[in-house]
């Protein structure tokens, strides 16, 4: 079992009432919480701006949300949980607000014995890190007699610039040690047990290379359009929400050398230099997209453009292919091909590598073509777990191939995965930062976008909801001969 | 689909009252007619010694072998089947007799415009091999105007010198061309499936060797008893029953080098240079049991002498474990450990190969033992399939591995399997020898255990009935660190 987190703490939430909050850490704090693996010493204070709020007013709108995620209320534990909710307002970033903040933190540590550890929790809209950030930090708020740790959320910055100026002001007052980038990705089990998975086993890692694998492809399909999201995905496009971040740290992850030692550091380097060895994306390696009206799961949808909240003549990406190449000695040559959409044919999270073909003239009495590539399906979400598609001999024909697969899947063998929050969360509790993004890294993953970032540059094409997006995606791999893996 | 033999021929069974022949032969001629898979004129022609036996006779009593295969009479397939069926006495090695034999070929021949196409199936007990080789060489019946093929049941010799003098006797009459040396164990789905999984996936190729597989088992064990085979198994034992042939096939199977080509001498050329890159065994090598009473499946059984038809003081083996090595490049410094049994608590036949630990340097954090050897087990009967064990994280710790498994069952894709007989017979009809036992090839594993078949010369250690062997088994791969699989 995990051990539990031997100190006290104070978790001090930003955007107490938003939807994050509500929906995501509540219910894994709860959860963190129920399975004892927390101090017996904790609070949580929610922070927001509605002064006409109180702790009893926080407690009753967390008891809905633990509800809506399937945590009835009324049991021991859940009155417990509510009672260590806190609520304070901060309705400025003036220097009085941080001021008064920093009161109520004290009375919690002295009421709870908390120890002065506190973790500060940016579940905020973007453009509120920054004041946040410094007003924290002019409020002393940045030190404490225990630990001080500051989460914060993505999108971290919206290119090269925003995100150095984000991690210069981080550091201004932050220590790299003390802060905790989130990619929820990264909280994932299947991505985090990529590195198990490869480096545990020794089958995998003497193929995992140019040697034996032909290309790789990822991709983070959704079937949801924009929902209500509008006034930010607008503004960021499929490229800034989730290719910089959540494919690239699928990418980083499969193709990086194996780490010194299970570390953040050694791990984090690792990824670094997959990053930097990355070569310039050019143009032709890059299909944008946004989807037109259509039909998902059996149901019309509106196209982009209708949504709520878009610009009517947007030309923001809701689909975005690339791809891309790692010129370093496991890599060079070997294409990885990323997509991600909005409104595709199903919810999708898969790494599929494929392998080189085996030497077929041995085979050539039954047709050299009879032999295809054995491919490993890493499945992220829904349905998490591998698949090891591999040729056997179709019984009673002489030697005629057929794919089969070997599969493994998470619920076949667990009962319950945590939910990537979770796990992130007891990792800020234990101060483990493997599994979350440091600032190079971050910019590094900007400089490599930057050039694709200006919408003027690109071609949109359109693509119906509910297909897999546009033909020009198809073209991207189709000039090296491959084809989309779950097309 | 296989195409159907596309020439007409005469299926001569020797000892076609035999328990091969009921149980075995006529349910597969059966189930290949039925299934289209053999040319539309045929004839079986059953030989034995009664001469009180006809046609209708044979019939008769091949209704109820098929009956007992679980193929109800009375269907106009089983008809015509039935009707395709004769039955010659030979009572004797005479000239007479194989003259009148050549007198009723010829005239099934015109009957059913055969073209003279001829199968002669021995399946008789050892003994009578050579006189009846012997007997249709003398009578020309090697010779015809379509094919002869000659198909010799297991054990074909019973050590070195008498694997020999038997194939100097058919080459006296038969080019090896005509000879089909029958081991069931090549007829299994995933014995033949060795070598496409083997060679048609790029994924296993590169990991096969010593520099990535610690040591490879390969197990048969049996639940049964000697049964009512005494007679026969009492002068045999388990090394010539088992180990010499069935053992032996899968071993080759599963360190041979690609061939060159997809072809019967092209595979068996290179089963051979296993064979003859084996080192000699040491008496140290192997280990020799035999069974005492106990308990199967929760049944109280006799022991070995107990059973009817074994000698009083036998020291017939009944279960045989060995350490093998292969002096080559690939294999160098691999031990290969072979055991077979009767009695033992399961019937179960797999290979079993594990590789070798990763670095595990990297994983010191969480205790260098936490990491166990990858290993594919390859299960050959029953339930056929493959298994991949392989580490993956547990949810919820660190980095805590945990052993699962992907799994691939013939079953689950497969409405059916052939029985073994089914593959071997449609290939003697096809004339395509992959899957027999060349001359060489028997040979040289004779000579690989001649050092062993002295049975003064053993140790014979004692093993309750429905145990894994004697605890000297143990002993034998442990001095390497390592433990029989499935125990």
């Amino acid at each position: 079992m995990t051990p539990t987190t031997d100190q006290p703490f104070l978790f001090v939430a930003f955007g107490a009432t938003g939807d994050l909050m509500q929906r995501k850490l509540l219910p894994a704090l709860f959860r963190l919480a129920e399975r004892g693996l927390v101090h017996r010493s904790y609070r949580i204070l929610g922070i927001g701006r509605a002064k006409d709020f109180d702790d009893a007013a926080f407690r009753k709108s967390s008891a809905e949300a633990l509800k809506g995620a399937g945590i009835p209320a009324g049991s021991p534990r859940v009155r417990e949980f509510l009672a260590a909710l806190h609520y304070q307002a901060v309705p400025d970033f003036s220097a009085a607000s941080y001021a008064k903040l920093g009161e109520r933190m004290d009375a919690l540590d002295r009421e709870a014995g908390l120890e002065s550890n506190r973790i500060f929790y940016l579940a905020l809209p973007p453009q509120a890190f920054e004041p946040t950030i410094s007003a924290l930090g002019e409020a002393g708020h940045n030190r404490a007699r225990g630990f001080v740790r500051l989460v914060i959320e993505k999108p971290f910055g919206r290119d090269l610039v925003s995100a150095r100026e984000l991690n210069e002001l981080c550091h201004r007052w932050f220590s790299e040690q003390q802060i905790y980038r989130i990619d929820h990705y990264l909280g994932k089990e299947t991505v985090q047990n990529l590195l198990v998975f490869r480096f545990a086993n020794s089958l995998f890692e003497p193929v995992w290379s140019r040697d034996r694998i032909e290309q790789v492809q990822i991709t983070v399909a959704e079937e949801l359009g924009v929902e209500t999201r509008a006034q930010y995905y607008d503004h960021a496009g499929a490229l800034r929400d989730m290719v910089q971040n959540h494919l690239i740290q699928l990418l980083t992850l499969t193709a990086m050398e194996p780490p010194a030692k299970f570390d953040a550091e050694a791990i984090r380097n690792e990824k670094v230099k997959v990053l930097r060895s990355m070569e310039p994306l050019r143009e032709e390696d890059v299909v944008f997209g946004q989807y037109a009206a259509g039909v998902v799961d059996a149901t019309d949808v509106r196209g982009y453009l209708e949504e709520e909240g878009v610009a009517p003549k947007s030309r923001t990406e809701t689909y975005c292919a690339l791809r891309m190449s790692i010129a370093n000695w496991r890599w060079q040559g070997v294409p990885f091909y990323l997509r991600s959409g909005k409104r595709m044919p199903r919810r999708s999270s898969q790494i599929t590598i494929s392998f080189r073909c085996p030497p077929v003239a041995m085979f050539q009495p039954f047709g050299s073509c009879a032999v295809s590539p054995n491919q490993l399906v890493i499945t992220v979400q829904p349905d998490e777990g591998f698949d090891l598609h591999f040729e056997v001999k179709a019984p009673d024909e002489p030697l005629r191939m057929r794919t089969e697969r070997m599969h493994f899947r998470y619920h076949d063998s667990f009962d319950t995965l945590p939910e990537a929050y979770e796990t992130l969360l007891l990792d800020v509790l234990q101060g483990d930062p493997t599994l979350f993004v440091r600032a190079d890294e971050v910019e590094a993953s900007w400089e490599l976008f930057s050039p694709l970032l200006e919408p003027s540059k690109r071609a949109i094409h359109s693509y119906s909801a509910g297909s897999w997006g546009p033909p020009a995606a198809d073209a991207l791999p189709a000039r090296e001969g491959v084809r989309w893996a779950n097309k």
